[in-house]
């Protein structure tokens, strides 16, 4: 027999964890579960500079130490597992984990999404320390620099485009020779006094002593290696849902997000999104945050019904 | 000339402090109006136990106050005034105060909503001590307590449910001799073991000596006074959203909230609204906060679009 709970909560970042703030305060039985620690995405972010609270700023492990010290004061159980597979089409709900079977009447699920990354030498090593993978988190710290932006899509440009309000000059390498962005956003970005694209290019390595200092490129067409010195580099190349465990139990956007309402409702009757996993989120510890609290309300409502 | 911003934040709650940290670190030229003082309703809340990140709790002034600091470390301007008019339909949206005319590309409106209170003496002693206008904030502080719910729509039924999770016994006094709120949710409650409702009431008086310790109570059919002893009394005799200044500008629900998609974009372009102005707000600092941060975010790539 699964173990019963009133609330599985997948996901133990900002969403999932303020979520789990909300259901055990509102003493709704709940689980949380989590693969690897809490803080999700941001677990690594030396300084948090815009969540509301922290004039000085705080880290993204302490922010996630301390919204799971919250949730556990209010009675939130918690399970380190990876889920394997859900079916969440029946009135109780089952959840598989590599630590058991679980069920529940309701679940949120704020199982985030991963940064794609380059996958080149340096990309790792210099995380927090000239790579990023969020203009808004991290523009701020680039005034008067020079950053380069990995990318040609929508996100790419309009990070570029944000880029601008700080950095001294903003160079786009991208892998074709045109962008993918919006004709319009295009036409902005290509347009701006700052903002310098660089074509048919690749990154190859990031390098650097204690920050990064330069990036190696290639040019696909001409075979040409050349460093381009840069203060930061923003990588832009896709972001990836972790919605794999949901296989045809919930509809996703063409992108693989959970489709929600401002109630943070899916489709399903007693099924809950929040985070970086739904379409429109602004990827942000804040809002998601704010979308874990309103699905937990959401989840208490349906639950009381 | 009015003084011209970028953009324009209306109300110093979270969630126009929280839009304020977005868009003034985003470098957008920003100036917040608040009439009174920073914090908005849960300014005088003595401690906020479930706004995420500070597991011992936080006073509502400290929270304003942490907000504030963090907002103008950034950049934005604050003036003290009231907004006594607006113009948005135009592409400079300008707003008239009582400290004269400001002008910006991009208005986030985060006037929040007033608890229409019962004005009966007691009420705003014993407010923190037993008085309490929201269940989901102040709920898990009645444990195993008698507390009254006064007011008899879907609101006062549904957190009269929400209580049933802590109180030992739900006391809903009604002016009328039946509820207000949908079938569905009066039938929950009127069956609920807990909950007993004693109609044709009004509340005189609310009276105690540290905390409360009792209602004064007439009958408005049979003219009876009588007492009530209660530990806690929650009031939901209404909400009033401060959407006076915005006449005729901005479509308004039935009640006078402002409604929003997930971008916190309202129908007007420039135009955005965050925290309980706004319809289906789970009206909490958490979700108001998480609001601010997307509209500024929202209104950052309208300005550079």
């Amino acid at each position: 027999m699964a173990k019963e709970y009133d609330v599985i909560i997948i996901g133990g970042g900002p969403a999932g964890l303020s979520a789990g703030i909300y259901a055990s305060r509102a003493r709704l039985h709940s689980l949380l579960i989590e693969k690897g620690m809490f803080g999700g995405l941001i677990a690594n972010a030396e300084l948090v500079e815009n969540y509301p609270g922290f004039p000085e700023g705080i880290s993204g492990f302490d922010i996630g130490e301390r919204m799971s010290q919250q949730a556990i004061r209010f009675g939130l159980e918690t399970l380190s597992a990876e889920v394997t597979g859900v079916d969440l089409l029946k009135d109780i709900k089952t959840i598989t984990t590599t630590e058991g079977v679980f069920s529940a009447r309701a679940v949120i699920i704020a199982s985030g999404a991963e940064r794609r990354r380059l996958g080149v030498p340096g990309e790792g090593a210099f995380v927090n320390r000239g790579v990023s993978y969020c203009a808004t988190c991290d523009g701020a710290l680039f005034r008067d620099r020079v950053v380069a932006v990995v990318g040609g899509g929508d996100s790419a440009v309009e990070e570029a485009l944000f880029l601008t309000r700080f950095a001294s000059k903003v160079i786009i390498i991208h892998r074709r020779n045109q962008l993918r962005a919006s004709k319009l956003a295009q036409g902005r970005a290509l347009s701006h006094e700052k903002i310098v694209p660089i074509w048919d290019t690749v990154v190859g390595e990031i390098k650097g002593d204690k920050n990064i200092s330069h990036l190696i490129v290639h040019n696909i067409k001409s075979g040409a290696t050349s460093q381009i010195a840069v203060d930061g580099v923003f990588i832009y190349v896709g972001q990836i849902p972790n919605t794999g465990f949901l296989k045809g139990q919930i509809p996703l956007d063409h992108e693989g997000y959970i489709i929600t309402n401002d109630r943070m409702e899916t489709q399903i009757k007693g099924v809950y999104a929040a985070g970086d996993i739904r379409k429109n989120s602004s990827r942000q510890v804040i809002t998601a945050a704010g979308d874990g609290a309103t699905a937990a309300i959401s989840a208490e409502r349906f639950l009381s019904s």
